[in-house]
């Protein structure tokens, strides 16, 4: 229903907010990408291409990297359809000066040339972070990363926590965390020293959350139940650290996938199983993703009642338009706008933050017009207003950045 | 894609259908406010004002309702995105002559002024059953409620069980029962004695329903798996008598929250469980209301099968406009027209029945517009006629009045 | 938002695709309608007319054909708002010559007396193929049928097997089996002697697929669990033939429905119950049905993770035009388009090919509009491509055919 120009000028104005994204797995000593190998080798690439028939022979180390583009573009004509391929397109025309209609096998080369050239300019992240309009990103760090070498007012540490509560018992992780603290993690009393230790290096070195990946069979009853996270939870209170909870992947489930392109998810899952979570930590913000529609509706539900929950992005399977849309629209109708963290990019490499961003932000734009605009709920100005509250307001706010 | 006109104008003649609502928590010695505190004191504010950072402090009895009053809507910018703000907007333009764009702290005193200057006439309940254009108001009576000093055929009663059936082994509760029926309920068949003279003081003061709320893990089996609820539907056979199912809320899930603030839901939840119900009673017409758009997917299927299964309203966490578009849409494409009661206010004072009944009209109105009137399925008559047979004509003749 | 002429230009030329049914009922031997009767004792209207309050004494074998007739139409104004009534419109002015808005009980004699003169003409069974575009259609059949007297080119077999899965220890399933391929299954090697048989059997006569349906607790964890279900597998495999698993549904929930109308689902199954399944035959593709939206975004994750599961139509209780669009959407934009089998009419009779492809075609080509054409991401032309990839090309491609 709402006339295309309202869209696009939302749209035009909504990217203008300055971006701070909550979440991405950035490599800040390699920020952007080299070669285009370094975009391509996004799993959503290499999962889609080997899903939709291409063999895993060109994802081997020897082959040559320019060999692998040509593979993955080479299968592109099967998955151009999905919205992952606009991602890539959006980036070949934003960066790389594509101005074709659509990509295929025969673009390899022109885009692996204009990729090298462009990549290899010294002021390449910062023209990134530019063209983006980024003012900050979130990291995802491993427990023992040293967090040095880079700036953390750019790049915002946030502590990892899977190995921690579901690896410590491989000798490795518990070496790793005895070695990164100096603390023998012998019995409860000293992981939970170990683990402050963790939260003192953190908080030190300007991290603004603690993040976690989440079975759909976890349901974290108490101490007794799960030590380790229910320390995690109390030293998020004890330093004042938002949770993030990404809730509901299954690890591994295609064993024969690609690199990070092996697991999915059981629609089996509730935010019941962490309600005794929630009203023992009044005080902590909970963060959570979620992986399908079906949770998206008690997640809605979960952050109309308990304070201390704020809806957040759109994870994975479900950060796709029609999900996007499905699931905005019942978080801008139901949840306090405070209480929602409207996107992240969960991006390896800082050139996608700004294709998925627009995927994000084109929804928005026409959610917003939609079911505001046009009904006369809102101005466009009080419109675009909810949406720098939901992109940038609650970022700072809640993560105190 | 349907013209904005041909929405208003379906919704302007939807809003002249005169109402029977099929369900609510009218007191019908106190049917409307007095003051804007009995307005803002509902859960759905008093819940999004604490979920948004709102102590619970303005809600102790102690505090003047104008300073409760004042609280919540100082909280007001941070939920003024939800559906519930615009319900309270109607009311305050419908009712309290509010002319400006948004409401806010500022407002508070102009608003409680207009309030009990409005509510005092006493011929306000009169006026808000006019403007509202309503008709009759069902009940939601306790089982030991004399039933009278109010007139039945205004305000219908209905039966409701959960305590009967979820808490009879509390000696208060039985001692109740007791003492409402003269039975002494020491058996089963002691039981079922006492619980037809309940249908019976219902039925013989004009009572048209029976109704319950239930868990996400109930499941009834049969009568040794809970006699009472099986005699209910017993009775319920035997009165002729619609049982509504409200199925799917887990209660007191957030421990802390405020008063009808802390209950919540859980997806895993399946109609499957009723089928021996479903299957033990043909006479006995179920009307469903369930909580998520997962387990209406299940009602439509139910409800397209089963003689006795009637879709019935948009419950609590399902009642804003996008769950009601996808649940009414299926609905409306496969569920015999007959066999659906389209929505009730579920109000605890009437003045909520307008705003509510608005919210729904409107998405109804967009769903026939583009679902049956622009395909050319009906005409803008059969439309109307369509969506009166679901607002009113369901509703007289399923609950036979 | 897209404009009308826009989606009218694309189902029109989406029509021109001629169709290759990938899953009916039809019989071979009388794949046309000879009476009335046979349309509209197709199971959707028997349970409508059932579920609207028609009692089941008309479907009696002794009632004369017409008076049945008669009994469903006279019950169709109790749910003609239903896409099911919207198909036997379309039948009866396509097919029947029917000229007038509505249809009702008033229309049973000409309607009847049409159809006799009409399904009569010995070039029937041509004619709807043709009004149809319809090239070839897919069979359902039982392990020990003959697959002879019919032209397997165009009604292409494919092996029906819940018998053999579900109940093969009831005698006569036994005997049959033991019947059909001359093998005495007593143990194991021999049962799997007697459905290499089968295979044999009817990949000799054409068929082109293997396919079953599931109960939602159904989970394939390896041959000790289900000794029969793995070795189809592993003969869809040695025999290159695709797996259809239509996945979810309960039988004979509703023990006291008509005919074919008492099956229903339990929301709560889960993909991940196929893991095992998916994991141990990469080289056999499985083409996945399933009956709720739920289900179906874990089928669009698992699409666009493992390279051997295929999404394929939109089955039954789902196979209505608000869920075809939401799971259509969803596929669209995350899963390879080499990999969606877009539709099948799982019609009984040959006349519910077109309504049913009508059905779908209209909602594809209003998701192809706003989704893809109104975005600037495709050209009309390149969405009817899409369109032709989903409906026929992968069809031919996946089933080779």
């Amino acid at each position: 229903m709402p006339s295309t120009s309202l869209v696009n000028d939302l749209f035009e104005e909504i990217c203008r907010i300055p971006l701070i994204d909550p979440h991405s797995h950035i490599d800040p000593h390699h920020p952007v990408s080299q070669h285009l190998d370094d975009i391509l080798g996004y799993h959503y690439y290499t999962e889609l291409a080997h899903a939709a028939g291409m063999s895993q022979a060109p994802l081997h180390a020897s082959v040559e990297p320019r060999e692998r583009v040509r593979a993955i573009l080479g299968h592109m004509d099967r998955y151009d359809n999905s919205a992952q391929y606009a991602w890539f397109l959006d980036i070949a025309r934003t960066f790389l000066g594509f101005t074709g209609e659509r990509i295929s096998a025969g673009d390899t080369d022109a885009l692996c040339d204009a990729a090298e050239r462009i990549f290899r300019d010294p002021g390449w992240e910062a023209q990134v972070f530019r063209q983006s309009n980024l003012e900050k990103i979130f990291l995802t760090n491993e427990f023992d990363d040293p967090l040095s070498g880079f700036d953390t007012n750019k790049y915002v540490p946030c502590l990892r926590t899977d190995a921690l509560v579901f690896h410590l018992k491989q000798p490795e992780i518990k070496q790793r965390l005895e070695r990164a603290t100096g603390v023998d993690v012998g019995d409860l009393p000293a992981l939970k020293k170990a683990l402050r230790k963790l939260f003192e290096h953190f908080t030190g070195n300007g991290a603004k959350a603690c993040a976690i990946s989440l079975p759909p069979d976890f349901a974290p009853k108490g101490p007794d139940a799960n030590a380790a996270f229910w320390m995690l939870a109390e030293l998020c209170r004890e330093f004042r650290l938002p949770f993030d909870l990404m809730i509901g992947v299954n690890r591994n489930v295609y064993r024969g996938g690609v690199h990070q392109g092996r697991d999915l998810f059981d629609q089996r899952c509730s935010l019941i199983q962490y309600q005794e979570l929630f009203n023992a930590f009044p005080e902590v913000t909970f963060c959570v993703s979620v992986l399908s529609s079906g949770m998206n509706q008690e997640l809605v539900s979960h952050a109309w009642i308990f304070p201390n929950v704020v809806t957040c992005g759109h994870w994975w399977y479900s950060n796709i338009p029609t999900y996007i849309a499905t699931d905005l629209r019942a978080r801008l109708q139901a949840v306090p706008k405070t209480k929602q963290i409207g996107y992240y990019s969960d991006a390896y490499k800082l050139e996608f933050v700004l294709p998925k961003y627009n995927m994000y932000r084109r929804v928005l734009s026409e959610v917003l017009a939609s079911d505001f605009v046009e009904t006369g709920r809102m101005t466009d100005r009080q419109a675009i207003d909810l949406a720098r509250q939901i992109l940038r307001d609650n970022v700072q706010s809640i993560f105190k950045v």
